[in-house]
C-alpha cells in the first residue's frame, strides 16, 4: 500500500502545478494515470506543437512545458503510478481515503485531487474477433514496458504515430515486427513513416498495407493474428503479443461513480477552493465545472493554487498557514 | 484623444496577459500606468528577484517575466501611456468611458480593466522646506525622461538603488551632478555603489555623505537646494532640477472614487468574469478580492482570460464569440 498526503489522480500539467502548490506547503503528492507516460493530453494528443498561451512564454512546445514542470517539481520528489486507471474509492470514517486501481495498487492519502481532465485516456478498440479474449494474453492497447516485447513477435496494427514510433523502437527489441495498416500512406509524421517504408525493404520489419486486422487465435496465450487484404482474404501470422494501437480516447469512467456531483461529465466544484461534494475531495483542470469555467492550462493552474490551501487543513488540522511569496521565501526541498 | 476597446489601468504582468487574453479576441488595449517603466511591482520592486511560482517555470527573474510578456503581446501592438495616474473616470450614456489623467491625457474606451494591483505608486516624499510648492518646477519623484535633464545642475537625494544608477545615468548627460545621502554607505547594489564612489573620487559628481535635503528656493523655478551636514550648519547648493528618490509606494488613490464596491483596499469582484459592479468595468490581479483570493501573479493570469470573454461582448456587442485552442488557431496579429 501506498501512503501519501495527496493523491492526485491524473499526471496532466495541472496535477503535475498541484505537486508543486502543495509542496509549497509542505505536502506530500502521490499520482496515477492510466497513461504509460506523464503529461495528459499535452504528451498524448500534442507533445511537438507550440502552445501560446502559457504567459511568459510567447511559444512553448506540449512536451517541453511538461518536462518544465517536472524539473520545477522535482525538489518535492512526488512518487508515480502510471499505466493505471483508478477504480475505487473508498472514504474511511476518519475521513481518509483508499483508492485501488485497476490493478489492484492501493494507495492511502489524507486528501484526494481529482485532476482527470477528460477523463482517463482509454484505448480505440478496433472490431476483431476474439480481441478482447486475449487481454492481458498478449494483446495490449498502449506499452508500457518495452523491454517485456524482447525476442517476441509482435504484431501492430495503426496508421497514426503510435504505430509508426513503436514499430521503429521494437524493431530493434523484438524477434519479429510486424506492422498492419489498413492505407498504404500514413497519418504520423512524415520521417517516422519513411523510416518504417525503410525498415521494410532492408526486410527488419514485415509491413501489410491495405490490410486490416480480423481475428486473434490463441490457446490460454496468442499464438497467432488473422489479417484480412483488400481483396478480403484472411491470412495468419503467428504472434506472441499483439499492439492494436488505434489513438486513445479519454473516459470519465469510475469517477462517475464516486458519489460527486457530476454535470456534463465535469465535476462541480466551489470556486473558493475548488472542492467538490465530498470533504476531503477537490477537482482542478479539465475535469472541473464552475461558471465562467475554461478549459484552459493557465486556468487550472489557478485552481490548483486555491485548492491547496485548503488541502493544508486536511493534511496539517493543527498549523496555521501562513502566506509567502516564493521570491521571499524560496523553495524548500523534502 | 486615445482611442481604444480597452483601457487597462496598470501595466504590471497582470495588466500585460489581460492584452494576451483580449487580443486573442481581437481587442485592441491601451494601457496606463503611474511608473514611468512597464512591470508593475516586478519591475518596481523585485526586478532581479527570482520567481518560483511561475508555472512552467522552475525560476524566472522578474523583469525577464515581464520581458517574455511583453514579446508575447507584441503580436497585438498595445500602446502605452506611462508615468500617468488615472484620475478620473466617466460613463457616458451610450455606455462608454473616459478616463482622464493626471496629466490630462484623454482616454475613451468602451471597456475598463483595471490591473492596478496594490494602487499607484506613488512617491514617498521626505519632509523638506518648500519642496511640495516647486513640483513641476524643477522638483520631481521619478525620471521620465532622462534627456531633460541635459546639460542641467541636477540634485538627487537618497541611497536606494534609483538613486544610485539615475546619478550614474545623469553623470553623462547633466552639467552637473549632486548625490546626497544621510548615511555614508548605501542599501543599493555594492556594485552600483562603488560606481558612485568612483565617479565622486574622479570628480564627476559631488557627493554629500551624512547629509540630510533640507530646503528648496527658487523664483517661478527652483535654483538652489538647502543642505543639512551632521553638525545640522545649512549649505546651499546650486540647482535647477532636484530629484528626491526615497522609494515609492502603492496607494489605491482616484480608484476609491469611481463607485466600485470596496472591501479593504480591493475592488470586489464576480469571479464568473471578475467584473465588477459597475457594468464594463472589470477588476483583475492584486486590485481585486473574492472568497479564496490570492494575491498571486499566476492567479492574474486566470481571471485575466475570464475577463476577456466577458469584455468581448461590450466590445463587439453583435459578434458570437467562440472558443479556440491557440495550439489550434495560432495567434494573429493585428
Ligand atoms: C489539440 C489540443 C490543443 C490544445 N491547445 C491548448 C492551448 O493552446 N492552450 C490551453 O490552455 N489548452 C489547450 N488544450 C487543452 C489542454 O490540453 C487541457 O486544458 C489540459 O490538458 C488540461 O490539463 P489537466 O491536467 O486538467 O488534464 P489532462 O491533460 O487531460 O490530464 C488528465 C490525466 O488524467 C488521467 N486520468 C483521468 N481519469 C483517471 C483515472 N480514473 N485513473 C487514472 N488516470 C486518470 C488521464 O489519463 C490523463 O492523463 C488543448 C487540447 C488539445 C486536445
Ligand atoms: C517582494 C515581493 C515578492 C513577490 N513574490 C511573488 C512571487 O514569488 N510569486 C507571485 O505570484 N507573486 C509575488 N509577489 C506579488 C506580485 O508581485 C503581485 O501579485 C503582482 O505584481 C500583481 O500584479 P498586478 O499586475 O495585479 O499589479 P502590479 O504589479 O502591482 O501592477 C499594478 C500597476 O498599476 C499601476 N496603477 C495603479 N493604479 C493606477 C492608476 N490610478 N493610474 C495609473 N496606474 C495605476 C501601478 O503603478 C502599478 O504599476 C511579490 C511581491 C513582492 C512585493
Amino acid at each position: 500500500m501506498i501512503n501519501t498526503d495527496i493523491c492526485i489522480i491524473g499526471a496532466g500539467p495541472v496535477g503535475l502545478f498541484a505537486v508543486f502548490e502543495t509542496g509549497l506547503l509542505k505536502m506530500r503528492c502521490h499520482l496515477i494515470d492510466a497513461l504509460p507516460q506523464i503529461g495528459g493530453q499535452l504528451s498524448e494528443i500534442y507533445p511537438h506543437k507550440p502552445i501560446y498561451d502559457i504567459p511568459g512564454y510567447p511559444t512553448i512546445k506540449a512536451q517541453e512545458l511538461i518536462d518544465n514542470q517536472m524539473e520545477q517539481i522535482a525538489p518535492f520528489h512526488p512518487t508515480f503510478t502510471l499505466g493505471e486507471r483508478v477504480e475505487k474509492l473508498e472514504k474511511l470514517e476518519d475521513g481518509s481515503f483508499i483508492l485501488t486501481s485497476n490493478e489492484g495498487t492501493v494507495i492511502a492519502c489524507k486528501v484526494v485531487v481529482i485532476a482527470g481532465g477528460l477523463g482517463s485516456f482509454e484505448p480505440r478498440k478496433p472490431a476483431v474477433i476474439g480481441l478482447e479474449d486475449f487481454e492481458g494474453k498478449g494483446v495490449s492497447y498502449m506499452i508500457k514496458n518495452p523491454e517485456a516485447y524482447r525476442d517476441q513477435r509482435v504484431v501492430l496494427a495503426g496508421g497514426g504515430d503510435s504505430a509508426l514510433d513503436w514499430t521503429i523502437f521494437l524493431a530493434d527489441i523484438a524477434k519479429e515486427v510486424t506492422l498492419i495498416h489498413r492505407s498504404d500512406s500514413f497519418r504520423g509524421a512524415p520521417d517516422s513513416a519513411e523510416k518504417v517504408f525503410n525498415l521494410a525493404s532492408q526486410g527488419k520489419i514485415r509491413l501489410l498495407l491495405q490490410c486490416n486486422l480480423n481475428s486473434v487465435h490463441g490457446n490460454g496465450n496468442i499464438n497467432k493474428v488473422g489479417v484480412l487484404d483488400k481483396s478480403k482474404i484472411e491470412t495468419f501470422i503467428e504472434a506472441d503479443s499483439l499492439i492494436p494501437l488505434f489513438g486513445l480516447s479519454p473516459k470519465l469512467g469510475p469517477i462517475a461513480d464516486w458519489g460527486l456531483s457530476i454535470d456534463k461529465s465535469a465535476i462541480e466544484v466551489d470556486t473558493f477552493d475548488f472542492s467538490t461534494n465530498v470533504e476531503g475531495i477537490f477537482a482542478i483542470g479539465d475535469i472541473n465545472t464552475y461558471p465562467g469555467k475554461l478549459k484552459l492550462i493557465l486556468c487550472g493552474y489557478h485552481e490548483a493554487a486555491l485548492m491547496a490551501q485548503s488541502a493544508f487543513k486536511y493534511v496539517f488540522p493543527d498549523q496555521k498557514l501562513s502566506f509567502k511569496y516564493t521570491t521571499v521565501n524560496g523553495i524548500n526541498e523534502f
